[in-house]
């Protein structure tokens, strides 16, 4: 699934901020709900728009469903991007992205859920979802590698390795206990990382 | 959530039959369709015994769910239990724990989407299946610790590292491609995890 297999149309500003709205609305109900339960209605009662409104943006529940998931891959990862720029390090590079990661959770709790249901409603959506994460890994850790800072390994199965980290001590904290990551907690996990992958350990 | 919260009844062997086919056929029907889709009515068609029966050893449909889920756990950590008790190194140990739950997931595919269903469908069945597969992972680590293979490090945080790296790998070789993982492939986790944990790398 290419990133722009939906392109977005072109929007006035007060269309981008219904368009917007709505999809607001879909990341709650299908977190709080799930997919199944979720309903166009429910979408648009909790947006306070019209379902005229929700289909001059979306044509069904499955699409505003793709679109949210698309839309969320896009920010985590621009997030993440956008974090680890001013990193000095690779290390310094892991942790940023880490720290991003956490905090972009935190105001986006249902995540987890909305992902997760993917597994059922579309899994090439939820593959997709994993490899565009692992994919910025695998970046992020080519280059390590060619600046001689990580020893030379199997790129996806150290971005999966740490995609899973991040997510389940997200999960563990972030989504299970509404806390934000302790600093020992990512300083461990850290440390696991540095010493397993760093050149000069 | 204790173990034995819903303790099983003393049944005779062909009762046990019974119950186990009905288990089975939910595995499938939960798996296959989620739990909001599925009904006792797929479940008891599937293992092909009448609804009467069903209600002789389940009270609902969340009663078996809840019971499922609590099976796959105990299945899933005495799998991983018996196949590291003749590891005579930590490093086997942690090896042999991960190939256990590849081979196991290979034969129960569909746990990945009946555990993640357990995130909106009841979230404290859901952190008891990581908390008790991650409270194997910390006996094993304290174990190590002590004998001084590894480093001594937060236990819970590395347990759900090692947890979470097991998962993600397994579900992108076995949940997603139906394939075995690749040896490379547990072999660059591995050599990541022991250079990251052990006392003397």
């Amino acid at each position: 699934m290419s990133e722009n297999s939906q392109t977005t149309p072109v929007l006035t500003k007060k269309g981008q901020e219904t368009r917007k709205k709505i999809l607001d609305a879909a990341e709650h109900v299908f977190g709080e709900l799930g997919y199944y339960d979720a309903s166009i209605v429910l979408i648009t009662q909790h947006a306070q728009v019209s379902q005229g409104t929700f289909y001059n943006y979306f044509e069904s529940k499955k699409a505003i469903y793709d679109e949210l998931i698309r839309q969320l891959s896009r920010e985590l990862r621009s997030t993440i991007k956008e974090a680890i720029m001013g990193a000095t390090t690779q290390e310094e590079n892991l942790r940023l992205g880490f720290l991003a990661f956490f905090r972009w959770i935190k105001h986006h709790r249902n995540m987890y859920s909305i992902i997760q249901q993917a597994a059922l409603v579309d899994q090439e959506l939820y593959r997709w979802y994993y490899a565009k994460l692992a994919a910025g890994y695998v970046r992020s850790l080519k280059n390590a590698m060619n600046e001689g800072a990580f020893r030379e390994m199997d790129h996806e199965t150290l971005a999966y390795s740490l995609m899973s980290i991040g997510q389940f001590i997200g999960m563990r904290w972030v989504y299970w206990e509404n806390e934000d990551v302790p600093e020992e907690v990512l300083e461990t996990a850290m440390s696991m990382i540095m010493k397993g992958i760093a050149a000069k350990p």
